[in-house]
């Protein structure tokens, strides 16, 4: 047994868990306190564009930047809303037919018998009927599919209250605007870390009155909540990026390229629904998709510590070991956050990147201390672990190794992609410099910069992976995901920073655009109490792309993360399914790897030709906007956003099926007629290949922006060769960004769920493959 | 015993190998006897742009064109013949270092000793010793390459002999062109099946002189033979394509985009790299490459064979069976090509592509047949495979299915490339379609469409493996590939006609484009005995594109069959490195699996960067010529071409280093290091990855260049619509063709000689791995 007694665990997991949620508050609380004008949720339209007379001197009051700052996030935020609650609409007809499907199939395993089964670990005792297990592992999948659901919308939710916000603070400085934009960050972070390990721990403990000693089948219930998670976050992810990229990429075809306005411009009939799309897709997206790679981990180290001697012999502490550590994560987070807002100040904007790379490293070494701490307190000194079949002999500070090389494979992941991504470095600039010859050659660099920047982290989750397995076997994967997720409440906050503070360059853009004396802004003192100068400030904030390489970074962490815990769930599932080898030299698990490693390739068709597609139409209705509506291109007359955004949202809720069926339906289908070794090999070739498509396409797709904002950005000797914006090596840049746009937006990020889900799915279901499984080689 | 002698299978295979080179040296003869004006190897520049008072009439006599048409070719020969030879210099250093490599490590396996020792299958008799496998098997990689260096070779002497005839042939209409481009590419088909199999055969007659009854050793020597053809193909894949593609993509950025010029115009300073590129990557390279595909299966079944009841019992008629096969498949080749060049005659252009998949059928089932003969004749009803240290009884009908499988799912991967890549269907109408919102789009919709044609092709090799693994294990997988490629004189004459009816398009483009009154080009008749016409004629030869789709279709079977291939030879490898299972749960196989599935990304990063840089280079020295001399845009001046020569030949030949050494180390650095087990899993992921990347790389890029040809060609109202040249659908369809130049042509292609490559070389070293490897984890 561990040093910290049961009664301790109990109680630390869920203080911490609210002490998260209570300093998320309070951030809110500080956030809330810039003033924004109210406002009524019809006006915005009206006010957006105004009439001329008002703005002859180009300078509005403060009072009127103000107001129609309101207006647009109160646009944004409707319109985000809006689209999330139709989405969910359809998501909650899914859930319950899918939790239908998980009850039929796995009370099928039994023939919906209530009696009592002997354990199949834990021998000689009794263990809950399989019936019992099927109801439970539904209502677990819908508490996971809640929870993130909750989490997406929260997270939503606070970066449409910050956007304008942070426009508004930049009017003050930069320091004042990158504290909004964070500590809004901050909220959502601490908020999701926070609350999923709170439903967990609480669904845990519900889920014991009835199971009481059977560990076996609580944990094996418990990974359901894992399944619910990713699969929302799925669909998040996919409908929210078509979304997101349908409405950006169509913007910027006629916007930017055609007519020559520029980003965010009011004038664009698509501009609101891109700003929504970046809420919904980024977001909503990310949040959804870090709390399943959380809920999974924790699911996949939960259910494999309960077929081991913590669970056979009933040691608590030791069985909460996963839950202290994200515990233990939620507090060296907050005090990482504590230093980034209150301690360190910015004053300039060259200051922001190095500040988020620094709250990585320090939030890293702190974790490290505290893993250290919980990994000598809560575990015993050695104890066994399942092993396939095998018992393994592992100590305390095995574990301590797992936990923290997934931590900072993490961060080498993180500095990697930020490397690959960001313009301060020579990748991205020497994309950049491939302009002067035109699109083809930015996309061809960009492409070969995507499939080297796969190569540091695969070496990175390759040792991870070598040295966890080693010392704990599949319990050491699943500690290694964690711990790269131990610090997700600060990687959320650096992420969420990004778009947070793309929205509020937009709507300081659709303030200050207004009027049409953009000339004088360069003029007036940044510092100035004008919207030219929120305009000026903010759109420095939004060039100097912190966010979109710190969205890079954390998007780094979540296919790192993904990869291990893919292989924890399937490691699980391996056990579950009571396979011993999953030997590539056999016919049916080869043709499971080559299958499964096709699958990414399937499943980003789909996705990159839904977004294609939506584009194409966004074009059509834009094109058609500027073509029969006149005035609108002088100003003096409102666009129609409103057809924009149903373009947007029938696309998305349309095209999210096919992909998201094809996740959902393949581990059925595979395990069913082909058979748990088809499925196992099948779950090994989509996580091996997934995971390299995933980066490139991420990395491509980031190092296309930041080419591009290179440019516009002008910052250096160089830059300055290849623009000004409307350059021919700009209008080159400008094409590898909206190619970028789904792979980084959309495929990329969605790959990563397509692997953890399909191993937590092979997961839950192992038991009903195992047992009726393989038709197709049965009959043959 | 089969009911087929040893003695009449002795002489089978000799006289069918005798019988296609005869063959094939009639088709060479019909060839030659289309006369083309002799020139001066020097003289060809100064004709290629005439003085202005020789083209009033924009009509040259039929000499003039016959001349300019012979010195172009004997300058694009040159040019070709003088990059091999350059490039042959380089390799032959590699291939003195690497089979000096070969035999120290092999020859280490038992310290150098010249004991026999005792057989490791053949229990109870004396084997010799590993130091004449070391010797044998480095005299058999040496001659693996010199038979893939002829191949190459000769296939692009006999390209550039046919290009201009072909031209020529043109004036006499679309039929006679046809036939000369076909006959072209049958000399070349037919050669290297021949010659392969007439090497292999005699090789192993040699050895057995020495081997005698240790059949063991024999043929574990003659894998070396594999080796040997494989390692060139990948240089000259990957040299020639950066090459080629170096100075295509050079040439269209400046000329067609920049210059408004056509393709293959002569003030171009790049269109002779261009052109000459063509013959050494498309051909030089493919032919190289198909011949190791074809070289490793043999080897890879003959050694399976060898340690089966077949090698055992010394059943040599049996033994031949993969060998018959290949040369039952030269006739089966020889009788559809005479049906395609004497039976069927095509006289218009829309027959051609019909015709090319015709054959494809025609050998398909022909071969059909001619696998149950021979399966029913060699081989004993009931026999034993080895399967992995276990027995296997197979019957003759089994084997059937084995070859019968890969045969057509070749057919099927074959059509389903052309369903994706032709622009008589819809996937590349949509692409040219999207053409409409510009590149961006363009882009998106090609790289999805080559993730999408992935799928049918893996489903068809999982069934193919599947059954073939099922039935017989190693060997039939092996005899599977073999299958794919038995009607490789045919895949190769199709491919072949692709490159040079491109050529004779390019050079009738030259002659024709020296005078300035195209105009009129219109209203001559196409059969007219003018320049004018026989641009016309060609280019629509070369526009109507069956050249690139039936290059496409190809590829689709060099990369199909090296999947299959590269199993056969991992299984292979297993047996000889004495692994009893590949285990994915095992943490040593699963990093070599995942950094495995890597390598391709970070081999096609190289090559793909390699391609940019040398075509920035390009570029910059295309657009220095057109600034700094003037007259020549006028065309009364003639470009450098050797300047741009020569960057197409340093670049190719400093940038194919390291992807080759990428390739080469890391089998030796990760068996050396890490042991069998770790390469087990790095081959397997190589090859599950490799194989889609391929795929989708080669299809992405085919697709591409046809959507730009189906802009161009304009022969449909759809088409009409997006067109016509220099329209903005069509820029955006050129930036998309250029994209895919070095996917298709240089990443896409190089991948499957990667995976296979890694394979035979891991075969090779086998017992070196297994007795001195993994290092670092025996001291660790």
């Amino acid at each position: 047994m561990g040093l910290m007694s049961e009664a301790f665990s109990q109680t630390l997991i869920p203080v911490c868990a609210l002490i998260g949620i209570l300093f998320a508050l309070v951030q809110w609380f500080l956030v809330s306190r810039i003033r924004v004008a109210s406002s009524g949720p019809d006006s915005y339209e009206d006010q957006l564009i105004e009439e001329d007379d008002e703005q002859v001197e180009g300078i509005d009051s403060a009072e009127v930047v103000n107001k129609k700052c309101a207006e647009i996030q109160n646009a944004i935020s409707v319109g985000a809303t809006s689209f999330l609650f139709t989405e969910y609409k359809y998501l909650g007809i899914f859930m319950f037919v899918f939790g239908v499907i998980i009850f039929i199939f796995l009370g099928s395993v039994k023939g919906f018998s209530t009696k009592s089964e002997p354990c199949t670990y834990n021998e000689g005792n009794l263990c809950k009927p399989a019936l019992a297990n099927a109801i439970f592992s539904t209502i677990a999948f819908w508490l996971g599919s809640l929870t993130s659901v909750l989490s997406g919308f929260l997270g939503m939710k606070i970066a449409t209250f910050a956007n304008a916000r942070t426009t508004l603070e930049a009017r003050k400085g930069i320091g004042k605007a990158f504290i909004t934009a964070f500590r809004s960050g901050a909220v959502m972070g601490f908020l999701l870390a926070a609350n999923g390990l709170l439903v967990l721990y609480v669904s845990i403990n519900l889920f014991k009155l009835y199971y009481e000693d059977d560990w076996e089948g609580l944990y094996e219930s418990i990974t359901g909540y894992g399944l619910g998670g990713s699969s929302m976050a799925l669909f998040g992810r996919v409908g929210g990026g078509i979304y997101t990229k349908a409405a950006d990429v169509g913007a910027d075809l006629v916007g930017k390229v055609e007519k020559n306005i520029p980003e965010d411009d009011p004038r664009n009939p698509a501009v609101i629904a891109d700003n929504v799309g970046d809420n919904v897709g980024d977001i909503a997206g990310m949040g959804s998709d870090l709390f399943g790679s959380y809920a999974e981990s924790s699911c996949a180290a939960l259910f494999v510590a309960s077929i081991s001697s913590f669970g056979i012999h009933h040691d608590y502490a030791a069985m909460s070991y996963p839950l202290i550590i994200s515990s233990v994560g939620i507090i060296v987070c907050l005090i990482t956050t504590v230093i980034a807002t209150d301690v360190v100040e910015i004053k300039t904007v060259s200051e922001i990147e190095p500040s988020l790379k620094r709250q990585l490293l320090i939030s890293t070494v702190l974790m490290t201390v505290g893993i250290a701490g919980v990994s000598f307190l809560v575990l015993p000194s050695k104890f066994t672990l399942f092993d396939f079949g095998a018992d393994k002999v592992v100590k305390n500070w095995h574990l301590f190794f797992c936990v923290s090389i997934g931590l900072w494979a993490g961060l080498v992941i993180g500095y990697v992609t930020e490397y690959y991504t960001s313009n301060a470095y020579s990748p991205v600039q020497d994309v950049a410099d491939s302009c002067r010859t035109g699109a083809a050659t930015n996309v061809i660099f960009g492409l070969a910069l995507g499939y080297k920047s796969v190569i540091i982290p695969i070496f990175a989750i390759a040792i991870a992976i070598y040295v966890s397995f080693s010392l704990a076997a599949m319990y050491g994967i699943a500690m290694s995901a964690l711990g790269m997720l131990s610090t997700i409440a600060t990687g959320l906050a650096i992420d969420a920073y990004g778009p947070i503070s793309d929205n509020a360059g937009g709507i300081a853009e659709m303030a200050g655009m207004s009027h049409r004396i953009r000339e004088r802004t360069d003029a007036l003192d940044a510092a100035g109490n004008t919207t030219a100068a929120i305009g000026k400030a903010t759109s420095h904030l939004w060039l100097s792309n912190p966010g979109s390489s710190s969205e890079g970074v954390l998007l780094g962490f979540a296919i790192g993360s993904a990869a291990l815990v893919s292989l924890a769930l399937f490691g699980a599932y391996v056990s579950r399914a009571g396979i011993k080898t999953v030997d590539v030299l056999t016919p049916k698990v080869f043709i499971g790897l080559i299958v499964g490693a096709m699958l990414p390739y399937w499943f980003s068709a789909m996705t990159m030709k839904s977004v294609g597609s939506a584009a194409l139409k966004m074009v059509e209705e834009v094109r058609r906007q500027f073509d029969t509506m006149p005035g609108l291109i002088e100003g003096t007359r409102k666009p129609d956003y409103a057809t924009c955004v149903k373009i947007s949202t029938d696309a998305s809720l349309k095209e999210m099926i096919p992909p998201g069926a094809l996740v959902m339906l393949t581990p059925l289908i595979a395990g069913t007629l082909f058979g748990v070794e088809t499925l196992a090999g099948l779950l090994a070739g989509s996580l091996v290949s997934g995971v390299q498509v995933a980066i490139s396409a991420s990395n491509t797709g980031g190092a296309w922006d930041n080419a591009k904002k290179y440019i516009e950005a002008g910052a250096s000797e160089h830059a300055r060769t290849l623009g000004p914006k409307g350059s021919d090596a700009h209008k080159a840049a400008v094409i590898g960004d909206t190619v970028g746009d789904p792979l980084k937006d959309t495929s990329g990020p969605s790959l990563n769920i397509l692997i953890k889900l399909m191993a937590v799915e092979s997961l839950v279901f192992a038991p009903f493959f195992a047992s009726h499984g393989g038709l197709l080689f049965k009959y043959l």
